[in-house]
C-alpha cells in the first residue's frame, strides 16, 4: 500500500462544509455529524472509504478511463476525492487503481494536494478491487499508518457529487443495521444480493439525484456544467478606496446584482493590506471583477493577482479575474487601450500558469446617465458570460461594452 | 384537433438523413427504410407518431415544464419534433399538450416551421394524453387531414436524440409482432405491462444511449453540450478570390485543420454569386470563418451575412460567423481597428435578430514566418472556442490573436 503526499493547506469544496453550516434544514444533519464524530463516553466512530477506480470506461467512447477524464482541466476522480476529503470524520480514503495508472494517480494526489489518501492495486473486477482496499485497511502490515475502521464506505470513483448528509445516512444505517464492511454498497446491485443471499441486515439508503454516476460522455458534459454553475455562485467586485472610483464600481455592482439574480455579488476594497479580501479568498469565491482607476494602467488588478497567486485558491478550480476599465470614448484616444491590451495579454499568459484566467473589459463611460446604465448592463452581461462559461480560449482578451 | 401552420422550407437536422446515407453499416438500415417507405406490390406503411407532452417537469427544479426549457434559445420539444420530422415515412405527428400551453406550442411550431404536426389536448395522465392522440388519429372527425395509420410510434417529448434507425426497428417489430397501437411504448414500463397482463406479442427493442430522457437539470446541460458538439463538426473558411488573400486564408485553413482534429474544415470562395457556398449552406454547415482582404472594412463578411440572412439556415441553430482581419501591428495604426470594431458591433446587433452570431478576430500578421504561424495558431484556438462554446455574451466583440 502506498501513501500519498500530505500536502499543504488548500480549499476543499465550494458550498457548505462541516465548519460553516448555513440554513435551518441542516440542524438534523448537524446532530448526525456529532454522532459520527464523537459518541458520548466513547471514542469517535472510525470511518474509512474505499474507492474502486480500476475501470477502463469503455462506455464513455473516449480512450481515457472515465475517472481520469478532465473537467475544467482536473481529472474526475480528484472531484470525488475532494468530496470525501471535506468530510472530516472519514479518517482514511483508499483508492484502488490499476498498476499502469498508479503513477498518474500519485501525480493527481500531489498536484491537487489530496490528503488522507492511500493507494492499492486494483483487482480484475470491481469486487476484487474493493477486497484489496478492505484488506489494506484490515491489515496495513507495512506501516500502521491507517486506523482500523469500524465502518467502511464503498464509493464509486465516478460519482463526484456525493454530499456529506448521504454519507452520514449510510454510516448511521451501517451502525444500526450491523452490515459487515463488504455488504455496504449503497445504490448498487451488491446490496440487494447481500440482502437476498446472505441474510445480512442490509438497508437501502436513498441517494439524491446528484449522486448519479458518470457513465457516458454526456455525463461528463453534465458534470462540467454542474461544476461551472457551483463555482459561479459568487462574484466579488474589487476596487481601490478612491471616492470617484468607488462610485462607478458601486454602480457596476448594482447592475451586476440586478442582472444576475441567483449570484451573490459582494464588494471589497484593496486597502488595509486587503484583509477583508483575504477572507473572501479563504471563503472560496472564484470570481473577481477588479475595477481600475486609471485607463492607462491596471495596478489594482495586479495587486489582486498577487494576492490570488499567494493564496492556494486556484489549485482546484480556475479563478476568473475580469479587469475592468472605464473610459469615455470621446475623451480618451483609442491608442491608449491598445497599450493596455498588450499588458493584459502578457499578464494573462503569466497568471494562466497558476490557473488564474484573466480578461480585460473596457466599459464605455458616457456623460449621459441613461447611456452609462446601458453600457454597464452590457458590461454585466459580458462579465456573467465570462464567469459562467469559463471559456479558456478567451484568456487575455480585451472585451468592450 | 388543431393543425399547425405548414411553413416554408428550412433545414432539418445535422448529420446523416434519408437522402444522404454515409457509411457501410447503414446498408441494413437502408433496406429497412425501403420496407417502411414502400412494400413491393402494396402501398407504403402508414406510420404516425404521438408525443405526450403534458408533463410539468417537477423533477427538473425549474418553473418551466422541461419540454419547453430552452437549449441554445430553442425549446427542447422542438428538437424532438425535428428528429421525428426528418423521418419522411412518419406521415403525421400528434402532440398532446395542456390547454394552458396550447398557444406556446402553436408559436413554437410556427417559429421553427415544423411540419406534419397536429395538436390535441393532453389528459390528466401520460396514458390519457396518449389515448387522446390515438383517438385523434383514429377519428379525425374535423377535417380528415390525417391519414389513418397502421402503426403509431409513441415517443416522449423529452427524448430529443431519437435516431431514424431505432424508429425503424420499432416499426418493424410492431409489424412483425402485431402489437396494437397502444402497447407500443418502447423502453417504458407500459410495454412490460402489456407483455405481462395482455399476452400481446410485444417486443422490447433495444435503444441507444442517446435515447435517454431529459429528466433532471443536468440532462438539460448534457443535451445542450451534445447539440453544441453536433453543430460544431464543420467549419467553412470563406474568402474572396484575390490571390494574396487566398494565400493567407489557406494558411489559416491549414492551421484550423491541424488544431481541430475532429472538425471538418472546408473552404469556399464568394465569387460566381457564391454558388458553392450556397451548397455548403444547404448542407447545414453552421460555422463560418470569413477572411477579409482589407483591414479597414469587412465587405466579404457583409456579403456572407447577406447570403446567410437570405437562407433559412439560422432558424433552428445559431450560426456563428467569425469575421477575420489580418494586420501587421507595426504597419497599421491601431485606430483603424477601432473603426472596424464599431462596424462589427453594429452589424452583430443587426444579424443577431436573425440568430446569426457575429464576432470579429484580428490576427497579427508579422513578417516573420514562425511568428505568423504562432498567431495563426492562437487565432485557430479562439475560433474553436467561439464555435464550440457558442457564448452569446461575446456577440459583437473583436478578439485579438
Amino acid at each position: 500500500m502506498e501513501r500519498g503526499p500530505p500536502g499543504s493547506s488548500r480549499p476543499t469544496e465550494p458550498g457548505p462544509c462541516l465548519s460553516g453550516q448555513r440554513g435551518a434544514d441542516q440542524a438534523a444533519s448537524a446532530s448526525l455529524q456529532s454522532a459520527a464524530r464523537a459518541r458520548p463516553g466513547r471514542h469517535p466512530l472510525a470511518v474509512a472509504a474505499v474507492l474502486p477506480a480500476g475501470g477502463c470506461g469503455e462506455r464513455m467512447g473516449v480512450p481515457t478511463p472515465k475517472q481520469f477524464c478532465p473537467i475544467l482541466g482536473r481529472p474526475l476522480i480528484s472531484y470525488t476525492l475532494q468530496a470525501l476529503e471535506r468530510v472530516c470524520w472519514i479518517k482514511d480514503i483508499v483508492v484502488a487503481v490499476t498498476g499502469e495508472n498508479m503513477e498518474v494517480m500519485k501525480s493527481i494526489i500531489q498536484k491537487y494536494q489530496h490528503k488522507r489518501i492511500s493507494l492499492v492495486e486494483a483487482g480484475v473486477t470491481r469486487h476484487r478491487s474493493i477486497f484489496n482496499g478492505l484488506k489494506a485497511l484490515a491489515e496495513d502490515q507495512l506501516n500502521c499508518k491507517l486506523s482500523k475502521p469500524e465502518i467502511v464506505i464503498i464509493h464509486d470513483a465516478v460519482r463526484p457529487f456525493v454530499e456529506e448528509d448521504i454519507l452520514l445516512k449510510v454510516v448511521t444505517a451501517a451502525k444500526e443495521h450491523g452490515c459487515s464492511d463488504c455488504d455496504l454498497e449503497f445504490g448498487t446491485e451488491c446490496l440487494q444480493l447481500a440482502l437476498k443471499y446472505c441474510c445480512t441486515k442490509a438497508k437501502l439508503v436513498e441517494g439524491s439525484p446528484d449522486l448519479w454516476k458518470v457513465t457516458y460522455k454526456r455525463d461528463l458534459y453534465a458534470a462540467e456544467s454542474i461544476i461551472k454553475e457551483r463555482i459561479s455562485q459568487e462574484i466579488c467586485v474589487v476596487t481601490d478606496t478612491k471616492e470617484d472610483n468607488k462610485h462607478v464600481s458601486h454602480l457596476l455592482e448594482e447592475v451586476l446584482k440586478s442582472e444576475l439574480n441567483h449570484v451573490k455579488v459582494t464588494s471589497e476594497a484593496l486597502c488595509h493590506a486587503g484583509r477583508d479580501l483575504q477572507k473572501i479568498i479563504l471563503d472560496q469565491c472564484y470570481n473577481f471583477v477588479c475595477v481600475n482607476v486609471m485607463t492607462s494602467d491596471f495596478q489594482e488588478t495586479q495587486k489582486l493577482l498577487s494576492m490570488l497567486e499567494e493564496s492556494n485558491l486556484s489549485i482546484l478550480y480556475p479563478v476568473v479575474v475580469v479587469s475592468v476599465h472605464f473610459l469615455d470614448f470621446k475623451l480618451v484616444p483609442p491608442s491608449q487601450k491598445m497599450e493596455n491590451l498588450m499588458l493584459i495579454r502578457e499578464c494573462a499568459k503569466e497568471v494562466k500558469k497558476r490557473n488564474i484566467w484573466l480578461c480585460g473589459l473596457l466599459i464605455s463611460y458616457p456623460q449621459d446617465e441613461q447611456k452609462l446604465q446601458e453600457s454597464l448592463r452590457e458590461g454585466a452581461i459580458i462579465i456573467a458570460s465570462l464567469i459562467k462559461e469559463r471559456n479558456s480560449g478567451l484568456i487575455g482578451q480585451l472585451l468592450i461594452a
